[in-house]
């Protein structure tokens, strides 16, 4: 007995749209993406609805290895002011790969210009989940106004990694004493 | 002597393509934006050498726009941090906006991938002339780290267009006393 490890349609299909949406923007074709991915277009309907939920789907798929890449482990016996410092740490990593294009539900939203895609609802939905680990951790380090400090934070992600993701600063020196200050000013200690 | 109002071909085509990029984005085809502006395609690249190169001009063409909307005048007899302060109530009040849809230098520099694009170029040229500005006036206002003051506002800046523009965040209560935050910490009273 094998174990077949070939990526089936869709994996490919959802590989092939995250990536190439990421690399060169939410325009790109459907003959493009059934392309890259070795997929027909009559597979892909069978797949999929439309484009726009194949795209939905991929950035769905990458929610995990996005939270992965950024959040600390649950429970890591740190402090709330080190758990939300480790996500701009993480931030600053990523952002120094010169493949590096910025938050990928940043710019799907921004793209897309309309709220109401459905690619644009996942986004939204993931970057809420962001602002709230921001909100519980900010509540937990006793922030005088939890709130303000969440906003204020996903604010400085999103803006963070716009700016690197279009190469405009490589945010070292920044983000630290940037989310520093704004801990401090909170009581978050 | 009649005086001719009647906008250019050139004219209507930086604006068709300044107004079409901005609520569409940047992958708007020649055609729509000929059909727009009521200009052949003929006319079009008789103008302009390619869409790309439309793009970069209506771009550099709404620049004074930009910086009119945002800067304090000249010497207005306002502190820096004043004066500081004012691109960001400015933005506050055009984030209100129902069509807004956040920095149009940041989009179009997102939406495009490539920073060698022209109207990439067009775009960080712009966006840099602000952080100029915030850095100017840093220095005047004798921040303890004038560079760092001005990323951080252009950081604040881009972040809070950005999160406006997707109707993440409105803006209200959070810009002005992030900014303040920042000029606080770094001695700019």
């Amino acid at each position: 007995m094998t174990t077949d490890v070939k990526p089936s349609s869709r994996d490919r299909l959802l590989e092939a749209a995250a990536t190439l949406t990421y690399q060169g923007g939410v325009s790109i074709g459907i003959e493009a993406l059934c392309k890259a991915a070795g997929v027909s277009k009559r597979s892909m309907y069978q797949l999929f609805e439309s484009k726009d939920d194949l795209l939905a789907a991929s950035l769905q798929e990458r929610a995990a290895a996005f939270v992965a890449g950024l959040l600390p482990a649950a429970d890591d016996g740190r402090s709330p002011r080190e758990r939300i410092l480790h996500v701009f740490e993480q931030l600053e990593s990523q952002a120094s790969a010169p493949d590096y294009h910025g938050c990928r539900y940043l710019a799907v939203q921004i793209e897309l210009k309309d709220q109401s895609h459905p690619a644009s609802r996942v986004a939204h939905r993931i970057k809420a989940d962001l602002m709230g680990f921001f909100r519980a951790e900010a509540e937990q380090g006793g922030a005088s106004d939890p709130e303000l400090l969440a906003r204020q934070l996903i604010l400085v992600f999103d803006g963070a990694s716009a700016r690197a993701g279009i190469g405009a600063d490589k945010l070292t020196g920044l983000v630290t004493p940037t989310v520093a200050t704004l801990l401090d000013v909170a009581d978050v200690r």
